[in-house]
């Protein structure tokens, strides 16, 4: 087989066999195919896109490049959860504790965060002594005790993949579904969970900026799950706007500690319902309408706090940080935005807001830079919200005033206003299960 | 300017702007761009194709990575010929000195063969003592005092060619036509002649497979050259079958000598007198149908042969070998093949052919290969011959008897018989000048 063969038979549109393409996958992570003949597969890919049994293909040749966990020692379905990324989305924090208070095992492996949009281990690292590199035995251990940990991704799980997508990036070959796909679903099945819920957000703060591409990308991930013998459902969420009111790291763990206490915002609290239910539902823990249900008492009898507690204490957090959030990391210089005349707030670029929460120091613009963890915005109006002059609808939070500045300017590019009140989208646009897409709006 | 950009540009089917092209171009050649970006961008370029301002830029720029010739000093219309490739393709040794031979300016840099195709350097270089790496004062000198000099062509013409044509070839996009066009133009115009007869080849021994993709090709080169304000005109020849009978070194030499002294197969001396028209008319020696009269009196009286006399001896090729034929190299190994019945040849496979010769020794399957100056093929029919059976219709010449068996399996599949004489296509499909396409079959 010959690599120079292979990028033909993509370019003329053939269908690869599953050995051709784990021929191309292997031959690439140990150096056999240079990255200049690669690079132009993958743009074939790209205009040619893969079919479902390619896509299977590619994925279970990037899933085995390197270790893959084995969980089955640990009794109970276990879930994982992975979300396309967005701005404000700290629903881990709330749907996995949800899940495990409620019988259901959450074993994940979560990312840290890279330009506009945050990761679900910078914001547990908010927590004082919250350890997310944690050793396996210990993972386990958590995980067999309390029904959930949160890790951060470990770098052998599917080094294919990391070394196929560090090409794509600076190749022009990122936007192609069966490349995300594959990208997304080798790590989640190297994870060793058996199940997987997705969350596919889509708008402004999300890489799906159409509904129709996220239920592809939703179609494509589900179908290869379920081809490598996992229960895979998808979500697609709205990201026009940031999830919550809270945009940062402590400040989501606050956010998320709010909900978990029954109270916080609306859309944050209805889609972390929905994605906790929809995770029973993969656990077998009954009907889709029962398990959110189940969902919603965990909320309001506080079990789920509990359960964030549990992992909290397990993983050498500092407890009493959730119980007094006001003990959080804390920002020395606070700037409030305030209204310059009545109007609705009609949109809230999701993209936008997370750049800005970066400048102010919450974010990552590229991999290793270090974090405010008390950086942040406060979004005190959603869109639809009526707001009057010189009321405050946003309040920024940083410990370096020179980032304020550049901050603010992206904002303002973020933040419409309207003299009538927007027609908004739901929290969940779309569901996808095997053999079954519902759209909801 | 990122790299990045303008992989995505281009993949979007953006047009790119000449700054955009040159910053490609120079940063490819100064290894400032890595190959992964250019073959991405290639690849990028295979899919949407280019605009005839975008090949013409990237024309421009390979042609300017390097040294450009200058001939202005020497007086006449210079005029250069390139051919695609073919088998059996003598034509420059025929061509150039009618055209020489009737006040035409022939400067022409050739190339060495590859794969099924021969090149003209090869051929010369069958005539003990022939230099075509000679200084360039000598070359200047042989041009300006007899007309005509055909030399080896020069590393330092367009070197970023050279380097996309190696990551091209490696990468699937080597058959795009603005990416061929350009190529090919970029070593033509860095020439540095006045005028560019263009012979597109089209065929089974041609690059080209089809007349319409071969008339895209013309039409894209002719464009090139004008743009450049070089007159140019392509022809589009038939090379489903070699070119006249004989196919290697020493022994197409010998046709072509053959056809100098009036006489040769009717279908090289027809093709050549065209070829020689043409470049005539590009040299303002008249209408065409004044140079096709030129080009046929200059072979009928031995003017022609009296310049490749003339070059040869300047070149320091030992001439006596023009005057007779049978002084050239000979092969050792001799082998006819005849036929099994009675039957109309009805094709001959001319990539097969040159193949088969290549595997003789008179071609090289890479480069650095050393040749066999003697081998080769003659064929007695061509198709629409009738043979009998027990007739030659072959024969093979080598050095080395071992190479017969490949030879021969290869030439199995390049011959098919009929019992109808086949319909024939004619020497000269099309032409294209300026503005005008005429299409002749």
């Amino acid at each position: 087989m010959r690599m120079y063969d292979l990028i033909v038979k993509k370019q003329r549109g053939g269908a690869m066999s599953d050995e051709e393409i784990k021929f191309v996958v292997n031959g690439f992570t140990k150096g056999e195919i240079p990255a200049e003949q690669m690079s132009a597969w993958l743009m074939a890919v790209w205009f040619r896109g893969m079919n479902s049994k390619e896509t299977s293909s590619l994925t279970d040749a990037m899933l085995h490049s390197g270790e893959t966990a084995d969980l089955s020692d640990i009794p109970g379905v276990k879930v994982d959860k992975h979300s396309t990324g967005g701005v404000g989305d700290k629903t881990t924090l709330i749907a996995a504790p949800i899940v495990a208070s409620r019988g259901g095992v959450v074993a994940k492996m979560s990312g840290r965060g890279l330009g506009h949009t945050g990761g679900t281990i910078d914001k547990l690292e908010s927590i004082p002594g919250f350890r997310t590199e944690i050793e396996e035995t210990k993972f386990r251990e958590c995980v067999r005790k309390y029904g959930i940990s949160v890790i951060g991704q470990s770098t052998e799980l599917a080094p294919a993949d990391k070394k196929i997508y560090a090409l794509r990036d600076v190749t022009g070959s990122v936007d192609c579904i069966p490349l995300i796909a594959s990208s997304i679903m080798s790590k989640k099945l190297a994870a060793g969970t058996d199940a997987i819920l997705l969350d596919v957000t889509v708008g402004s703060g999300a890489f799906m900026k159409t509904k129709e591409e996220a239920v592809e990308l939703a179609k494509t991930m589900v179908d290869i799950g379920e081809r490598a013998g996992k229960r895979t459902v998808a979500l697609i969420t709205n990201m026009n706007a940031p999830l919550g009111k809270a945009v940062g790291n402590a400040i989501e763990v606050k956010e998320a500690v709010e909900v978990l206490k029954g109270k916080g915002p609306e859309d944050l609290r209805k889609t972390c319902i929905v994605l906790a239910a929809n995770m029973l539902y993969l656990c077998g823990k009954g009907e889709l309408s029962e398990c959110r249900k189940m969902a919603e008492e965990s909320l309001q009898d506080g079990s789920a706090y509990k359960k964030l507690m549990d992992m909290t204490k397990a993983q050498g957090g500092d407890v009493s940080v959730l119980e007094n959030t006001g003990l959080l990391p804390k920002a020395s210089v606070i700037e409030e935005l305030k209204a310059e005349k009545d109007a609705y707030l009609s949109a809230l670029n999701a993209e936008m807001v997370g750049i800005a929460s970066m400048k102010l120091g919450a974010g990552r613009e590229k991999l290793g830079d270090t974090l405010d963890m008390a950086a942040g915005i406060y979004l005190h109006k959603k869109p639809g919200d009526f707001v009057k002059k010189g009321e405050t609808y946003m309040t920024l939070y940083t410990n370096d005033a020179a980032r304020l500045i550049s901050a603010k300017e992206t904002l303002d590019t973020a933040v419409s206003w309207s003299d009538k009140k927007p027609v908004l989208l739901p929290e969940v646009l779309a569901r996808v299960e095997k053999d079954k897409v519902e759209i909801f709006a």
